[in-house]
C-alpha cells in the first residue's frame, strides 16, 4: 500500500469507495490508473496509462477532466516521458521535450502548466547528475501535487461542513467534485465533510446542460460515497428550493475576480438570482488558487463560447432545427453581492467584498498562495 | 379554398409557410390532415387521418399536442366517427361511442372532453332527424373551433404585440405557440403580430428541459415564420438576458388562479424570478379561458411529477447511473407579484392582482367566456 492510500485512512472525511479519479501505482516502474470520465455513469473503467502519450491523449479527451486533476495527469505524465532516460543529457531533453508535448494537450488549462512548470523547477534544483535520483524527486513531487490537492479539498471541506443544515436538503450545480480534484472535489467537500461529521441531508443535483456534469458525474460519486442524490432539471432548481425547503446552495468556480465576482458553469448565475430570490444561502467552495487578483471584477472575465453542437444534437439525434443558431456560453459570472460566502482551505470569506478579499489574502501572503 | 384558407389571407399576421398544426380538407367526404410534431424538427411529417381510429393514435402518440390543438382533433375526429351513419339512430350511437372513445385518448385533457361535449350539444341542438344536415353542422361546428382558436390567438397576439421592442431581443421559454393552438399560439402569437406589424427583433428559445419544446418546436415555428430564433440551455437565460439585453420576456400558461398566479412548464418560475431581479418585464399570453376563477392561489394548483425516464436517459443514452434518484416536476407556479401582465385575447391585465382579474371577467361576463 502506497503513501496516498495511507492517507486516506487516518484522514476525514474517508476515501471514497469509487475508483480514484488519478492515482500513481507502484514505484518509479510504475504506471498511472485514472478513471475514465468519458464512459461515466454507464461503465466504470479504470483506464492504465504506461506512456505520456496515453496521459496526453486522456487529456485530449476529456477522459481527466477538472483543473487540478488535470495538473495531477500532467505531472505524472511527465515522469512517464523522463523515465528511460539514462543519462543527465537524455533526462534533459527528455523533460523538455516532455513538457512542451504534455501542455499542448489543452492549451488553454492553467493548471497544466503550473504543475509542468512545477516539475521542471523541481528537475532543476535537483542539479539532474544522479538521474535516478532526479526521477525518484520527480515521482515524489507528481504524488505530492496530488496529495496537496486532496488535503486542500479536505480543507475546504472542514471549513464549510457546518454550514450543511442536519436533516435538511441542499443543492448544487455541475460537478465540483472529486472527479475534478485529486479526491474530494470542492463544493462536494463540504458535503463530503459534513457527512463524515454525521449529518444527514439530501443533495439535489442540476443535470448541468448542455454537457450534463451534474446528471453524469455529481450524482455519480455521490451516491458511490453514500450520499443519496436527486437529479433534477437545472430550470427546476427554482420550484424545487421552494417545495423541498432546500437550505443551502454551494458551486464551485472556475475564477473569483478581486471584488468576488465568481466565473463558474453556466447556470451558476441565474441559480444565485433565484438563491437569493429565495431567501437560501448561496455559497461558493474553491482554493483560494481560485482567486484572480488580477482581475478587478467579473466584467473583466471574457465568456466562452462553445460548439452549437453540444446543445443541438444529443445521442446522435438532432434536437435543433437544421440551420437555427444556437448560443452555447460555457460560464457565467454571478455579482459577488449574490454569494453569501466563499468556503476557502483557510476558512470562509463573508461576506464577499473585494476588501474583505484583499484582507484575507494580505493576512496569509506567505501561506503559499502564490503556488499555483 | 376552403373557408379557413381564406380566413388566413385577410387576418393579420399572415397564416404561417409551415403546415398547419391541423386542419379539416374538402367537404364531408374529406380528412384531417396534421403536423406530426414528433418527429419535428428532423422530418416534416404531414400526416392524413381518415378515420376517428387515427385521431385517437395520433393524439395519443403526442402527434398532435397543446390543449387547443387536442381539442380541436378531437373535434374532427368525431365527424370522423359519425360521417357513415345511414339513420337517426346510427348516429347516435357513433356520436356517443365516438365520444367515449375519443375521450379515452388522453384522459386528463380538459380541453379533450370540452369540445366533444360541445360537438353532442349542437347535435341534440340539431334534432338529429336529418342526418347529412347533423352531419354538416357538426363539421362547421369542427371548423368553428379552429377558427376561433385562430381568431383568439391572433387577438391575443393584437392585444400583446407593442411590448416587443423594435430592434430588441426577446425570450420564450417551452412551446406556446402554433403548434399547440390551431394557428398563431399564444406567447409566439405575441411576437407573430410584432411581425407582422413590422417590428424587427431577435428571440431567444429556452431548449426546455426535459422533453425539448422550445429547441424542437418553437425555434422550428418561429424559423418557419421567418423569425431569426436563437435556442439557449435554459440555465443561461440569466447571462444571456444581461449580455443580449433582452427587453421582454413572454410564456404561455397551463393554468392562472384567481389571484394571477400562474402555472406552467418548469422553468417558468425561475424565469420570472430571473427576470424581476435584472429588470426585464414578464408578461404571460393566454386566452381568458386558461383562467381558473374556483382557485384561488397557485398553492391550490397540484404539480404534476412525471417519469424519471424523461431525464434520465436521451436517444437511448442513459445520463443518470442507474438507481439514482430524479425529480421529474412538469409544472411550476410563478406567483402573481412576478408577472408584469397577462396578454389576454380581450386586452392586457397589467398588474396582475386579484381585484383586477375579478373586475376583468365582471366587465366581460357575458363574453363566452364560460364555453372553455
Amino acid at each position: 500500500m502506497n503513501q496516498l492510500s495511507r492517507e486516506h485512512k487516518t484522514g476525514s472525511p474517508a476515501a471514497p469507495a469509487r475508483p480514484a479519479t488519478i492515482r500513481w501505482v507502484g514505484e518509479l516502474d510504475g504506471w498511472v490508473e485514472l478513471l475514465d470520465q468519458t464512459v461515466l455513469p454507464e461503465e466504470v473503467l479504470v483506464e492504465r496509462c504506461q506512456t505520456a502519450e496515453a496521459i496526453w491523449a486522456a487529456i485530449r479527451a476529456l477522459k481527466v477532466r477538472g483543473a487540478p486533476a488535470i495538473g495531477i495527469a500532467a505531472a505524472m505524465g511527465l515522469v512517464l516521458a523522463v523515465r528511460d532516460a539514462k543519462n543527465p543529457g537524455q533526462l534533459q531533453e527528455a523533460l523538455q521535450k516532455g513538457h512542451a508535448y504534455l501542455a499542448s494537450a489543452r492549451p488553454t488549462a492553467v493548471n497544466l502548466r503550473w504543475a509542468l512548470d512545477r516539475m521542471l523547477r523541481v528537475a532543476e534544483r535537483t542539479g539532474g547528475t544522479d538521474v535516478r535520483s532526479t526521477l525518484e524527486t520527480l515521482l515524489a513531487e507528481a504524488q505530492a501535487i496530488r496529495a496537496e490537492d486532496a488535503a486542500m479539498c479536505r480543507a475546504i471541506g472542514e471549513a464549510g461542513w457546518q454550514l450543511v443544515p442536519e436533516g435538511g436538503a441542499v443543492l448544487t450545480h455541475c460537478n465540483a467534485g472529486g472527479l475534478a480534484t485529486a479526491e474530494y472535489g470542492t463544493a462536494l467537500a463540504v458535503f463530503y465533510s459534513a457527512q463524515a461529521h454525521g449529518r444527514r441531508f439530501e443533495v439535489f443535483v442540476d443535470e448541468t446542460r448542455p454537457l450534463l456534469q451534474g446528471a453524469r458525474l455529481t450524482a455519480w460519486e455521490l451516491t458511490q460515497a453514500g450520499l443519496p442524490a436527486t437529479v433534477i432539471c437545472d430550470s427546476a432548481a427554482a420550484q424545487v428550493i421552494r417545495a423541498k425547503q432546500v437550505r443551502l446552495i454551494v458551486t464551485g468556480a472556475d475564477r473569483i475576480a478581486a471584488n468576488g465576482d465568481v466565473a463558474n458553469k453556466i447556470g451558476t448565475f441565474g441559480l444565485a438570482l433565484v438563491a437569493k430570490a429565495l431567501g437560501v444561502p448561496f455559497y461558493v467552495a474553491a482554493p483560494s488558487s481560485t482567486f484572480d487578483l488580477a482581475t478587478p471584477s467579473g466584467a473583466e472575465i471574457p465568456i466562452e463560447e462553445r460548439s452549437r453542437d453540444e446543445i443541438a444534437g444529443f445521442g446522435g439525434k438532432n434536437t435543433v432545427p437544421r440551420g437555427v443558431n444556437c448560443l452555447n456560453l460555457a460560464f457565467d459570472v454571478t455579482p459577488a453581492d449574490l454569494v453569501r460566502g466563499i468556503v476557502t482551505e483557510r476558512g470562509i470569506i463573508e461576506p464577499v467584498t473585494a476588501p474583505r478579499i484583499r484582507d484575507f489574502f494580505r493576512d496569509s501572503a506567505c501561506n503559499g498562495l502564490e503556488r499555483r
